[in-house]
């Protein structure tokens, strides 16, 4: 028992990290960037106050550092969800968005560091999201751009048409994300199916080559 | 000559402070909440800056009045784009976009103002974009909730299936205005008809009856 005891408190450096960043992101995600306390990070981490400075340096660093492990974790999530490149389109962008939802009803705390808090509490954080939300839509825009062109049989489709459905997609996403987070009863599959549903058709008959026609000028 | 100076300095008080909004909205759309400076907000709007004090009390003050104004605006700009409840729904719903591309391609640091300054500085700030993006996310389900339930015969549609989609259209324009304004020869017209490519076939889908099917789990 006392052995055990003591191999709980000599974790290696990286497990004790990974556990004060755990409980950062729970604070974070919960109080805010200004209602968070370094004593309640440590206080949930079950370590002291002095050891989450000595590891994590200020309350800025450690915000940074949060936004920065809960960005990488969901733009995996995302890159490691759309799988198989042989799959057809709506098949991988299916799967795509199931799994960022699936992230985001998982890790709440981590989806509100980003979505909320990160942008509400100055430039610098703001600056950190908006890095992976911009690798994000080039990783979209590559997934559009791949079948659109292989549709039209033109390699050189302007990158602008597809930026565009890429930017609307990921703005959608984010939105819904941020809705079935807060509203009671919805699954990340609902949320996933309502995107698809809002977008698939249109964006497939895109890539097929119908467009919706606006009335003129 | 004399008179027309005369007269230039006796404003109507309304007519004085909406030049200091226009002025503060252009400063805090451009520098940011920080980076303003009342000096730079009077000296643009041609005021002294104890004027600007006087009628706006603090930069807090004018910051909030600037966010209420453009939020005001855009919603108004929104919902007279619309038009005739007689028209087909994809006709209002293009005629809601474009006037929404619109007003936020012809207003750009107003929507700065919305879309990034008022959410990056503190809660308070946030909670009045995120009250104007309630309405419109309100007044888009309805829109799309009418279409939906006259197609199914079903006047009980339930809400949320339809609050899902609105929130997607809603986050998708949002995303789509940042990058209309951030990117050279974006018309309003191109965004708004990328967004109905994106969304329109799909939504139309949905309202016929047609959605789109997951695979199975």
């Amino acid at each position: 028992m006392v052995g055990g005891a003591v191999r709980t408190r000599r974790l290696p450096r990286a497990e004790r990290e990974r556990q004060m960043m755990d409980a950062a992101v729970r604070v974070f995600g919960r109080q805010g960037y200004r209602g968070a306390s370094m004593d309640e990070v440590a206080e949930l981490a079950g370590v002291s106050k002095p050891l989450v400075y000595l590891y994590l340096k200020s309350k800025e660093d450690l915000f940074t550092a949060c936004i920065r492990r809960e960005a990488r974790a969901l733009t995996e999530a995302v890159r490691g969800g759309v799988g198989d490149a042989a799959l057809p389109a709506d098949r991988q962008l299916w799967e795509g968005l199931h799994a960022f939802f699936r992230y985001t009803a998982e890790n709440p705390d981590g989806w509100a560091v980003l979505h909320v808090q990160a942008r509400t509490h100055g430039e610098p954080f703001a600056a950190e999201v908006a890095a992976m939300r911009a690798e994000l839509v080039v990783f979209v825009t590559q997934l559009i751009a791949v079948e659109a062109r292989a549709a039209h049989r033109d390699p050189d489709l302007p990158e602008r048409e597809v930026a565009g459905l890429a930017q609307a997609l990921v703005g959608a996403a984010e939105s819904l994300a941020a809705w079935a987070n807060t509203t009671e009863g919805i699954s990340a599959r609902q949320a996933a199916a309502t995107l698809m549903n809002f977008a698939w058709a249109g964006l497939g008959n895109l890539i097929a080559g119908r467009p919706w026609t606006p009335p003129p000028t």
